[in-house]
């Protein structure tokens, strides 16, 4: 069962939400603008879905929701921001516009965010960054729920990593994936309505090929593509862990009871093609896109959400999501 | 059949055929290093294997066998590198200390070659900074050989990606590893023995599924990983291409006939985690390299070949490369 709200009916629902349950306004804000951006394009796992989540680390006071993070430039190239114990999103609004500002003066430069939580796509700061004509790429790690290549034990979070291209006066080219083969989410979302996953997303606690999602949420998580995709997987652990600072995936396993994000930390690297590569990086780059979209069959990255965001209208939103919502404010 | 030869008798065979088809001897020095450094590390298919190919583009006088890359510091984060029509090595030599003395002052910086021809694997360069306690991330594309998720039509290259992260007193974690689900040069080697592919590996001139080397060679090969290896493609595209404003694959196309490799860039970044994560970050790191070690079944990047490193004693090379070699120089 569906529901059909408008946009402006899901930012009034979650900022109700989140202002009954202990996030000040500005955090408030930043989070409702991030769930109103997921459901508006159509990335359903990130939006609504996990304001119960939101919610419960809110009520176990782990999470701070009167945070108010600090970001320093601390080098012609870093930038430090400190997330004082709340979600990412408003760290992320005060990093990044000093971020952008080091990347168009040196080229390139990295962020790093510490004592934060991370509970969101990463598509939004990677395509912020692309507003103003820089390529980013964006690396989280969460608690570990992904075996090795070879292995059966967790060690990885699902360790999403996302990287956009700025096509000036078009829309960016924005990926944004688990390198779990599927994205946490969406096997609970797949658990949720009884749907099955893929051979290969990952093991049952025997350490067993399953397709049912809840085996897998209680078993073992397993990387896309083969020992590549685990690489990958551990390149992204090092760079949101190892880079920043924060808890590695095996650390923040305990941190996640109440049903919310555990403890992170979070890497950002913005790219200045203008800087790096010179004026004519735009009609160079637009002449290999070209070529892209002429292969019948493959698509840009981002295309699809990017599509459903210029629909007009409301949004479906499953009423099981809404029905537990709406208990959560009065 | 199998020749045993020294890690001295490779390089003086590497560097007696390089100087007598057109390399000055830091050109000559520059790509034995690496070549000797392939054979070392069991890396076949970029050892005395691509010897052919460095000779055939040296005769076709493509590539400058007397390149004098100069490398400058274009900003406090950003290494230009012009590689004056050399192969990669030589100006990888000249632009990485400038690439690590950036990192350690910034945190992070990026390294951009233009005008080059990169033929080796790319985890000599991510290696090396590692030894500055750096870690790494580099780029190259190639030819157009491989397809886009979805499509038929070659657009990217193989596209490699090598990331390194440093271990102080330790073996560094490294993989270098095509965004192809097969590197071209394994793909040759098993043409060559008479090998089969696997299913994936790529397809024929008419779009089918084949096991049968070549077949795919004169087909398309495919990425990795379905969608979300190809989107890794993608992003190493934009790299080692948007970023430095060099070819793309799809331009380099025309420029491999003569066997050696397409004129190209390579986009590099180096981190310093000291800088952007503080002092504790070995104890941190070293903390979950024990866990990964922990893990039945999975293997650390880089550890097979570091084990084949430490091996005294010759190495094993084909007789079939042997004899081309060996035409190559009086």
């Amino acid at each position: 069962m569906q529901e059909i709200l408008t946009l402006d009916e899901i930012e009034r629902l979650a900022t109700r939400v989140l202002l009954a349950n202990g996030c000040d306004k500005a955090n408030a804000d930043a989070l409702t603008r991030n769930i109103v951006a997921a459901e508006r394009d159509g990335s359903k796992s990130h939006g609504l879905f996990r304001l119960p989540g939101y919610v419960a680390s809110l009520r176990s006071e782990k999470v701070n929701g009167a945070a108010d993070p600090l970001a320093r430039r601390v080098s012609a190239a870093h930038v430090e921001v400190d997330g004082d114990g709340g979600f990412a999103p408003v760290a992320l609004e005060r990093g990044i516009p000093l971020l952008a500002d080091a990347a168009e003066e040196q080229g390139v430069a990295a962020m790093t965010i510490r004592d934060t939580y991370h509970f969101a796509a990463l598509w939004p700061e990677t395509e912020a960054l692309t507003e103003r004509n820089l390529a980013a790429i964006a690396c989280v790690n969460y608690a570990a729920v992904v075996a090795p290549f070879g292995g059966r034990q967790p060690l990885f979070g699902t360790n999403p990593i996302s990287f956009a291209w700025p096509r000036p006066g078009k829309d960016p080219v924005v990926f944004d994936m688990a390198t779990a083969a599927m994205a946490q989410g969406e096997i609970q979302v797949a658990a949720r309505d009884g749907d099955e996953v893929p051979i290969g997303t990952g093991l049952d606690r025997d350490g067993n090929e399953t397709t049912d999602p809840g085996e897998v949420l209680s078993g073992v998580q397993l990387p896309f593509g083969g020992h590549k995709g685990s690489a990958i997987a551990l390149m992204v652990e090092l760079l949101a862990a190892g880079a920043t600072g924060e808890f590695f995936s095996t650390e923040a396993a305990a941190d996640i009871g109440d049903g919310g994000p555990p403890r992170g930390g979070e890497f950002v690297i913005a790219l200045s093609p203008e800087r790096l590569a010179g004026k004519a990086w735009v009609e160079r780059c637009e002449r290999f896109f070209a070529s892209f979209l002429d292969v019948d069959g493959a698509r840009l990255p981002g295309a699809g959400r990017h599509r459903l965001r210029a629909q007009s209208g409301g949004r479906m939103v499953s009423s099981i999501v809404l029905e537990q919502i709406r208990k959560l404010s009065p």
